[in-house]
């Protein structure tokens, strides 16, 4: 089987956010451990200028529903962006997982050449479907998943290489 | 132009490598400014267990080059893992860089369905060709590019989003 636009997109999504959902689940319990509210991650941030925990998945999960729309042209629900606990968060990732699930293979294949707009606050920036997808949609995602994991990590979440790949 | 095993990976290193080495010069500058020791970065964790920043850059180096290696058959150079300040961080991005930019998209390209072994403490995972690439290899880069990003974030580092992306 080629590679495909589908195939290098949807199942990285889906496996990333199964991962995602786990260890939202992980940092539940261990808070439940350690006695201590679990409110407390909604705070958390890397660096007083860098957007807080529930934002980091929040962004994490709308720039794969923007990437799976942009590319598909199947239009993507709106979330409201108000998740305060952590089973709100992992309903927030369970809703985007239905709309990336939504879409098949054959909407998204073929998008290579595909003019994309992507409205920005300097301006609308427009690629190609392929760039879009390697050079803005991934590693946004990655980068927010990321910074999840670091900030569950930094606040003691036991998680390890494991956990973030999703292998067994 | 359809997408292939070599445009889904190799533009993406080259792109993330270079953005890396722009943030260790931002790196070195904000020292500079703020009159401390680069060095500092070299001890900086995310949390207690999680691999310092050299590590974080070495690994994300290693993981594109061991991906490009197994997957094109090229042998890739042995780098020794003795870095101890930011220039010699940015040599190990820039030996990185050229090994990479070394693979043509012959030799990549049709890997799809190739046999991938991993050697992992746990015992040797195998993996088809486009399944390491877009879940190994993928979230593994980007982890370790992110971890470097956030732990200079979390040192001061005036980066954002464009810095990350490398858009203008």
């Amino acid at each position: 089987m080629s590679i495909t636009m589908y195939s290098a997109s949807v199942p990285v999504f889906v496996r990333m956010l199964g991962n995602l959902s786990k260890w939202l689940d992980k940092a539940e319990s261990h808070a439940a451990a350690k006695k201590f509210d679990p409110s407390v991650f909604m705070a958390s941030r890397l660096a007083p200028d860098m957007l807080p925990f529930p934002n980091q998945i929040q962004i994490a999960c709308d720039s794969i529903k923007f990437g799976v729309a942009r590319l598909s042209g199947v239009e993507a629900p709106k979330f409201e962006d108000n998740e305060t606990t952590l089973a709100q968060l992992k309903e927030r990732i369970a809703k985007t997982l239905a709309y990336v699930q939504s879409v098949s293979a054959d909407q998204i294949d073929g998008t290579e050449d595909k003019d994309i707009s992507i409205p920005r606050r300097s301006g609308v920036l427009v690629m190609k479907g392929e760039p879009y997808l390697r050079h803005y949609v991934m590693p946004t995602f990655y980068f927010h998943v990321t910074t999840a994991y670091a900030l569950m990590r930094h606040n003691g979440v036991d998680l390890g290489k494991s956990d973030y790949l999703g292998l067994q």
